[in-house]
């Protein structure tokens, strides 16, 4: 038989699974001074976002779905789900966690790669912190670790990898949650690389997903996944030690780009998490500028009624990833660049509330969507967006958004974090232990036990 | 940026993901005539051979390493470990029994496709079919179907998928062991195409593994992803319909071939299980024949003093996946045909203890392993060997063997896998209760509750 046995081959790779175990292992932490106090606090923000996402999803029939499915296997007490009373185990909660922290799609992103990486990488590492009673500090710092892990793996491999189908989120962030559950756990660097190894075997996630529950489920997946793969090499089990690198190891496999130096270059001294950004809209990052857009419209007194036609004009990746021009609900909304505009313009933002399914099917806004004429503009960066209102009366009103907020150009405040926070997490939790709640993530890496943080996630 | 958004892309795939799931939901059982009797005894044969497989490395140390893995959820007791006495929640089961099952490298084998099918397919359903009190006639049922859906997705993408790297058994099993859960659990056809769209997110495996522990956690991933699925689409959770066939799904993103036929042609009416075959040597199946020749070598009266070298011909795949010259140990020796031709010769066969570290390390091993001298040939098949004694006194002694013993030519007999069976499960369980065993394995499918053979196999 005729066979092609070395369709991609790229024989002389660095020792990258080597080299991030040792990181993984060996770097400093914050108080031994392995980052700046800004990074740090990046982190904290991130942790904080990734929380607010988990609690506020903690009820969505996503979550009910996963959570019935785990309990069939009458899983221990072992961790909390964020906004839920139940306690399954960790690797269970790791999964349920992922799920309904990305469930809004209103968590972090780095925007380089449009990876998501907290809900992997968090949902993992809290979980084990609090069956295994650790400190904020040392949660905090296998944050920073294991974010700048999946994070570099997906700058080596984008767009190509991203292009080809993978939910990069996924597929990167089981290596995440694996080193920062290696950190946790204090593996040394031969097991942190047998982590990273199990791991690479377990990429998740295809975008024809999005829009469906398995959208979100790939970062859980992705969590429990990580978690296990740290487990599993706590306990002496095995893994090619290039199993990143090897031309038949993950990287290779799943991407015909693989630019190495995107993983050595800077590491330890240039962290990932600090271009971490965050929603200010319930959605699909590449949907911000529209909605600012439109949202600027609305604050120079353009309204839903005088409006002929909206046109925007958008790069490609947009109406590819965000074009569904009639969203039947509420899922479906946050892949509609669309219903974006319409929210925009009648509300001047883009909450849960505004991507509900009420709100997705009511006449004014599916009118108004409609009205919406997208065109593709490739001179026009991903990140940014031209609209222009085309009124009853004739009158054109144009808004060119170059970095929407959220953006790390133009990101938003801790206050406007705290009041996202507050908007996801009050109808779960009631405003007041929601206070509480803000004051324990901001002041986590001083707590000397997690578990009192993870008590204060219940209703 | 300038992005190449379409990688691959054929937008005119027909609707696979449901065709499968109306199979899987529909098609009728054995009883009703589903199959012919020739098939459901192969069936019969695939799951005892699996299990014998399960039990044979029910202690050895990457069991012990998962297993201590898992212990750390505190897993409830749920489910057999087939030759330990422990029990571990479903999920866990199944992730532990399609470990032990190819920890030997000793399962079965679907040639067209170099995928082991049962260990995904059987450790899922059986886990399932105990905890649930299942008839053996129902995964019996299960198994033909889900060996079928991951077969046929495998015939559809192979080689291509596997030549980049994909260990196919794991990428293709996740979705066998989703389809025989949901068959299992009677999920109708809507809920069945959710449950392989979950497992679509979730290949598992990438053949740089190969020689580790990872490599047999592979179908034991597989299988465990493949129950979640299932179970989490019993429970409502949504994927998409098109999760295998669409651009951005799974089939697409990771093989650049998919002949979408191989999935439809014949449905139903052509079983895969019908090509399954049984290895007699406890090593992968591309070094049969080179050990079958070496044997033929022995019974022909060479004996390993006389030889002065080995001259080996094969295929240019054998020496990609088996070309370990100096395997360390017995895990590593699995991918020596070097080893292989050296136990054939000095045994005249090759179980698990011709490939123990102490076998492997033995000097007389070393030394008449360096003297196989293999070349590659492309115009000898995958599945031959060509294999010439060159004697110190200067004969030379050939030996080409066409279809190794264990091929679907040369097939293993009952009888013959009852020995093999006998050979894994005595040191475990005892002779007499190998005995039982064997007897409730050929008659499962009349056992109105599968948890009676689940008790047998503990110690």
């Amino acid at each position: 038989m005729a066979r092609n046995t070395q369709v991609t081959a790229d024989h002389n790779a660095p020792p990258v699974t080597q080299i991030l175990a040792e990181f993984v292992a060996t770097h400093p932490g914050y108080l031994a001074g392995g980052w700046s106090a800004t990074v740090d606090h990046e982190a904290h923000r991130t942790f904080m976002n990734w929380l607010g996402c988990a609690v506020g999803a903690a009820h969505h029939e996503a979550a009910d779905a996963a959570l019935a499915a785990v309990n069939m296997l009458q899983p221990a007490a072992q961790a909390t789900l964020p906004g839920r009373s139940e306690k399954v185990d960790m690797a269970s909660a790791a999964l349920i966690n992922g799920i309904t922290s990305h469930t809004f799609d209103f968590d972090d992103t780095h925007l380089k790669t449009i990876i998501h990486p907290a809900g992997p990488v968090a949902s993992a590492v809290m979980a084990l912190a609090e069956h295994t009673g650790a400190s904020g500090r040392a949660l905090i710092d296998a944050l920073v670790i294991g974010i700048d892990v999946s994070c570099r793996v997906g700058n080596a491999m984008y767009p190509d990898h991203y292009d080809r189908g993978w939910h990069i989120t996924g597929s990167t962030g089981t290596l995440g949650a694996a080193a920062a559950c290696a950190r946790l756990l204090g593996l040394d660097t031969q097991k942190t690389a047998m982590a990273l190894g199990i791991a690479a075997s377990q990429p998740v996630g295809m975008r024809e997903q999005f829009g469906t529950m398995t959208k979100p489920f790939h970062p859980g997946a992705a969590a429990r996944a990580g978690l296990m793969s740290a487990l599993l090499a706590s306990q002496g089990f095995t893994a090619s030690p290039k199993a990143l690198e090897a031309p038949r190891g993950m990287m290779q496999t799943v991407s015909t780009k693989n630019d190495w130096t995107e993983i050595t270059h800077e590491l330890g001294q240039r962290f990932e998490i600090s271009f971490n950004s965050y929603k200010p809209f319930a959605c699909g990052i590449v949907i911000h500028p529209s909605i600012d857009a439109c949202a600027q419209l609305r604050a120079q007194g353009v309204t839903p009624e005088q409006i002929d036609r909206i046109e925007l004009k958008v790069h490609s990746l947009v109406l590819e990833l965000t074009g569904k021009k009639e969203p039947a609900d509420g899922l479906q909304a946050k892949f509609s660049v669309y219903h974006g505009c319409a929210a925009g313009l009648t509300f001047g933002f883009a909450a849960e509330d505004e991507f509900s399914d009420e709100v997705v099917n009511r006449p004014d806004m599916v009118a108004l969507r409609r009205k919406v004429v997208a065109t593709v503009d490739d001179a026009i960066d991903e990140a940014s967006a031209d609209v222009t209102a085309v009124l009853l009366d004739g009158r054109r009103v144009h808004v060119f958004v170059e970095h929407a907020i959220g953006s790390l150009q133009n990101p938003m405040s801790d206050a406007q974090l705290d009041a996202k926070f507050h908007g996801l997490s009050d109808p779960v939790l009631g405003a007041d232990k929601t206070t509480d709640l803000i004051a324990a993530c901001w002041s986590v890496s001083q707590a000397g036990d997690v578990r009192a943080l993870a008590a204060l996630t219940q209703p």
